[in-house]
């Protein structure tokens, strides 16, 4: 129809009232099931359990604005893993975001938990967000906008077991990498995040990498990516341009015990392209993907092709960690 | 609390059912009041007036991934003005986001309007977006995620009566522009447009503006800039490294009118900042603010401090083309 013409009238749209749209979100959870344990929200005061309720106000500016900022958590043996680094994340991605924070960070902490609890999940994920809240279709938060606050807990995101036997496949992205500012904070505003890792999928790989404007390595979709160099050093890029994974933070106090047997140094720095092609090994690292191997990178083999030893040992000190560490929070079932 | 140390145990938190969640969302829309007319989702299957029941589901990928779009269309005088060049547009960002288009486009066409007829509002904006759907915390789209369709119709936004008596001021903003690719996909990654505004405000300036790594001007929160040069010319930015603003699109056109009267042409082409702040006017454009003239940029006064004869001529070009214009669409109340 061309731009000038009148549109015929529209059907008549159906209108609905609460029992209406209860009943649809719950149809919606039975045509398309999920397993999520427990949701808390700020904004309903509490916790639900029922999918069909984990719903949030759609003028919410973290919903058509990005105007929010989330993290993550792992739940291991009943015990959630490393909080206190990502609560740290979560509070500078906030700041950065010009979001007010809900409530102390103890009342954060303690609602995380709550749901932890809540949730009966032993091993999972735990995320968490941060809105500036409903009220207006604007840009800037609403008059009187109340900040959200919201927690999931949900049984854990699953990687193929081949990416840790045999190494997964990435590619480069054509996805332009986020400027420096907006990649260390971690905001909702995912879709270079998204797209890349569709688009791999589209052309046969697990996962795509960014590239930065000066050619250096930058991160996954939602992971780190490190090598290990010809000469036995592990290299990991700066965080001046990527998020500062809290998993590869702690990998890199970790990887210290490696020093002297799989590996000859630790070093975080700029790590050109065509440099970190030549790695003897490369792998993602994230809270739920831990170490995975990264095997062949665009056209290019990793190494040899198979997964490699300092891999598989920082993965093993990162589980190892993650069981018997000293930072572990028990959950109060 | 050092990093080491555990948490006391949590405080229990409240347990909801259907009956108090929709009483906390009913006390939420009490505690802070909004006045959207009509709200539609294809999740739901409908349309709701209760601001109560405009919910959606919490793991929609638009919500923790921002992977959705959006557009918008003005209400003038009971008729829809310019909605298939909003569509062309809505339709482009959803391809370059890797959306599947719920239904067809006739079929959002009809929703559009039908959620229009349903709100009642005569004047007022539409704005409706795309989403990828529930189902799941990851990155792409859950296995069986139906894409959300939703619509909201409210009372518009209003501008401040000096912004166009008086002229309004801007500030070049600290934040970076988005990369070509992500700045002309209206998606809902708006988190640098939200921190552009919140900036500008904290420093007593009235809206931002993004200039290219170039030097060139680039956009507006959410509103394209444009400039009248001192001989005369109508100069606008290319659109390859900001949003084609529907507004801006057909002023460009209208404008030519003006040619041989208040105009000597109408350019789009790279504007150096340093070129742009000699502009004898210069304006924001965007649909629901219409054309604002700019009196200041930063520490320059923009020609004699004073709106100017172009910025008021072509919104008037641009009121008479949303009373009168052959880009109406009639609403089927």
């Amino acid at each position: 129809m061309p731009p000038h013409e009148t549109s015929p009238p529209a059907p008549p749209l159906r209108r609905l009232d609460a029992a209406d749209v209860l009943a649809t979100l719950r149809a919606l959870r039975q045509r398309q099931p999920v397993a999520y344990a427990a949701f808390y929200s700020s904004q309903l005061g509490g916790i639900v359990t029922d999918p069909a309720l984990m719903v949030l106000p759609f003028d919410d500016h973290m919903v058509h604005r990005g105007h929010g900022v989330f993290d993550t958590a792992g739940l291991v043996d009943g015990r959630i893993y490393d909080l206190e680094a990502h609560l740290d994340r979560f509070v500078a991605s906030a700041e950065r975001s010009k979001l007010r924070v809900h409530g102390t960070r103890q009342h954060l902490r303690d609602v995380i938990v709550g749901t932890a609890a809540a949730s009966g999940v032993h091993n999972g994920a735990i995320r968490y967000w941060l809105s500036s809240g409903p009220g207006s279709f604007e840009l800037s938060p609403a008059a009187g906008a109340e900040p959200g606050f919201f927690v999931v807990v949900f049984g854990g995101l699953s990687y193929p077991e081949r990416w840790y036997t045999d190494g997964l496949r990435v590619m480069t992205t054509s996805y332009p990498i986020k400027p420096p500012l907006y990649a260390i904070t971690k905001a909702t505003n995912y879709l270079p995040n998204v797209l890349m890792q569709m688009e791999a999928r589209e052309h046969g790989f697990d996962n795509g990498v960014f590239v930065d404007p000066d050619g250096n390595v930058g991160e996954g979709s939602n992971m780190n990516v490190a090598f290990v160099t010809d000469d036995g050093v592990l290299r990991h890029p700066t965080f001046d341009h990527v998020l500062a994974g809290c998993t590869s933070l702690r990998l890199l106090e970790l990887a210290r015990a490696l020093v002297g047997t799989v590996l000859t140094g630790v070093e975080v720095c700029p790590i050109p392209v065509a440099q970190a092609r030549q790695a003897r090994e490369m792998f993602l690292i994230g809270s739920s993907v831990k170490v995975a191997p990264v095997v062949a990178w665009d056209a290019t083999t990793i190494g040899d092709g198979h997964p490699g030893p300092v891999a598989r040992a920082l993965r093993e000190l990162l589980e190892d960690d993650m069981r018997q560490g000293d930072r572990l929070i028990p959950v109060p079932y």
